[in-house]
């Protein structure tokens, strides 16, 4: 397997949201291969829920939750943690929806930004919503929410005689990164009495960084859940995503089964603000892999420190990469000229394009060129096999964009070599392609 | 974090439906680590989800699937292949389901034994069916479902104006490891164009098991999907659950939301009976850990033969343990005389009630001594630390059995010197507490 593999650690592998894992990472892969336990329910694996439940309130702490109100879980990846909130969300407000069913009421309708990950998508053929129910918001040429036209979209929801139950404010987007105003959105969900998700699976982990995090963060302590994936920009091993709630009990709430051949009748009492021991209630799943002792040993090991390091390194270069492009701007165009955080997006600018005028004269005309250079460079990117990066298009404010390089700049051993390497390689072949 | 866990590697540890792994089961997560794959899409791990797919069809042949025509994926455990299914039944009978939702439409049914895992009930509340669309159809005395009685029900939901669209035959229930009759059920789900699923979970290890597995699994090539978790039964690290489909493109039809930054077009044509090679599409997550290596790894080095020993040896194991409490049958009684494969059911009755007509003149009574006798024994166990065995209450033809023992012969190491400790513990603290 190994000699064949796509190499997750070369610092070129740039093609997704996570990079290489570290030597902390294998060893507590290693470590749960060992003690095969299940986070489901707490006595087969005390220790491990102990450090799962002290992990979340550590997290829940960063981003302005009360630790000892706050809960969470992991689920096996950001969609399965948006998943889970979408049902959530919906579970708490409605509680008798989980015997009725949805047949017979009202069409329940969420509100994502147009870049929103499409895990709500997702989330809606499984919920029984339909993703018609799913109402995109337009985003700004940065690729945030437009929350001034959110306000209109969930009265016209309302005047169709829909239930909006949930907002879902992203915190660094898949394609560009971009953070849409927590806050803003905050207000408008408390007043439309609204469950505020962030889908903080990328950007979440900025937390870590002083730099930068606090304000691309602010407002995240409103949030009824935030989900942050640890195995995106802080190299814990796939899979590592935390569901977190402002009140302990919502999942358990939301999610138990009342199993009793599993989960048993506690002894003592408890507390409506306890968190729940047995974690496998809160999920939509039965055992479940502790995956939050890979965050746990990697924090303990490297430190808000080492994270803040790390990720103050992947800013610096995603900020030189930003500049070499626009140094280069006659053969290159960014998407969005200051990248937020880590994913720089930029076209290829075709010599045949470059210096006329289609781009005013045949607007698609230039755009279809656009898209058609990355693609072909890329299939030669790939069939060289020296640098990952992939393409995407993109809805930015109802306009659809061509397809575009999209670079991570998240691998830990990235230099700056790597980085001029790889703006070189893509002109190089792309004056090939042009010749 | 390891001296003071839960060893699961113990032979005593006989608490849940997995066990101990094995030195290959710990170096395919240490592989998994290194990797940090991601078999969501073929080119980031093309040799990973070449043996995920591979994997899936050496299964799926097993249980009499075409190889050439099956699919499937692996899920983070068997809840979630579960309700994978449960989604997928839906969405492939009824496609504008996926847009539209559920509000406004018929409800939707689903035919489960009353001894089928609670992973139904939450997929029930997630997918928006709602708990009460569960039909549960009573068992017989050996925990199978009365498929007799099937058909009334099925009717009657019809009649009540509702869609029923999917019934589960459970191979291996959770508590007493009791088999439905696939093929019985098969019948009527063609009958009434229902989707077949069968949750093998548990029981659908023992395919490779040539004494007992044909006989116990009859009729699985007839079922549109099927659960199985080698993690289980066959020694494979948390968390490992296939979800196979007698067609490959059944779970990506259903379940793939076209994000095109991420699944990009292929190059070539593609039949319709192709197995869609970027294996995220048919997830209802993003990112997937490449489980299937895990179970590759134990194939090849264990091999069919490698495991058939362990199940042989562990239904050898159950067969002893039955006999030694039929041998002390004034001490215990067996929820099942005669268990169908590895979960070995039974009461201790307590010295007070063992001898008089209470059973007759207040069964009531009766059956609340039987099961406080059983958490005060379990209470007992637990502290003392030496063995790991939980208990259940159950339904068994729609009625309330007291808390009993469920011993799960699975672990590999398990050997009669346990089994026999394991017999004179219960009896020694049954006889303390008597006294």
């Amino acid at each position: 397997t190994l000699p064949t593999s796509v190499r997750s650690w070369n610092p070129r592998f740039m093609d997704k949201l996570y990079a290489t894992t570290n030597p902390i990472g294998v060893l507590s892969e290693l470590l749960l291969g060992l003690l095969n336990g299940n986070c489901h329910v707490f006595h087969v694996s005390p220790v491990l829920s102990l450090i799962e439940m002290t992990t979340v309130r550590e997290l829940g702490k960063l981003f302005g939750y009360q630790a000892d109100r706050c809960g969470g879980i992991t689920n096996p990846g950001g969609a399965m943690s948006n998943l889970v909130a979408t049902v959530t969300a919906r579970n708490i407000q409605f509680p008798h929806l989980k015997e009725q069913g949805l047949a017979g009421g009202p069409r329940l309708t969420l509100f994502v930004s147009e870049q929103s990950h499409y895990s709500f998508i997702k989330a809606a053929f499984a919920t029984g919503i339909g993703s018609r129910q799913v109402i995109s918001v337009p985003c700004d040429t940065k690729g945030r929410m437009r929350v001034d036209l959110l306000d209109g979209l969930v009265r016209a929801s309302l005047d169709r005689g829909e239930q909006p139950f949930m907002v879902v404010a992203t915190a660094g987007t898949t394609v560009l990164g971009a953070f849409d105003p927590i806050e803003a959105i905050a207000t408008l969900a408390q007043t439309y009495n609204l469950w505020l998700h962030v889908d903080a699976s990328w950007g979440g982990n900025l937390i870590f960084s002083r730099k930068r995090g606090p304000a691309l963060l602010r407002g995240t302590y409103q949030a009824d859940s935030i989900t942050i994936n640890p195995h995106k920009m802080l190299g814990v091993p796939l899979q590592c995503s935390f569901l977190l709630t402002r009140e302990a009990r919502a999942l358990a709430q939301s999610n138990t089964a009342e199993a009793h051949y599993l989960f048993h009748e506690p002894d003592g009492d408890q507390d409506a603000n306890d968190y729940p021991v047995d974690l496998g209630e809160s999920s939509l799943g039965c055992g479940r892999r502790p995956d939050a002792l890979k965050m746990f040993l990697a924090w303990k090991y490297y430190g808000t420190d080492g994270f803040e390091a790390r990720l103050d390194r992947a800013l610096t270069n995603a900020q030189y990469l930003t500049g070499q492009l626009r140094k280069r701007s006659a053969q290159f165009r960014l998407v969005v000229e200051d990248p937020a955080s880590l994913n720089v997006c930029f076209w290829y600018i075709p010599l045949a394009v470059r210096y006329d005028q289609l781009e005013l004269t045949d607007p698609t005309e230039f755009r279809r060129r656009l898209g058609e250079a990355t693609r072909s460079i890329h299939r030669q990117l790939r069939q060289d096999g020296q640098i990952m990066i992939d393409y995407s298009p993109l809805m930015v404010d109802s306009v659809q964009l061509p397809d575009f390089f999209r670079a991570v700049v998240n691998p830990p051993n990235l230099t700056v070599v790597d980085l001029d390497f790889i703006v070189d390689e893509i002109e190089r072949i792309g004056a090939m392609l042009d010749a």
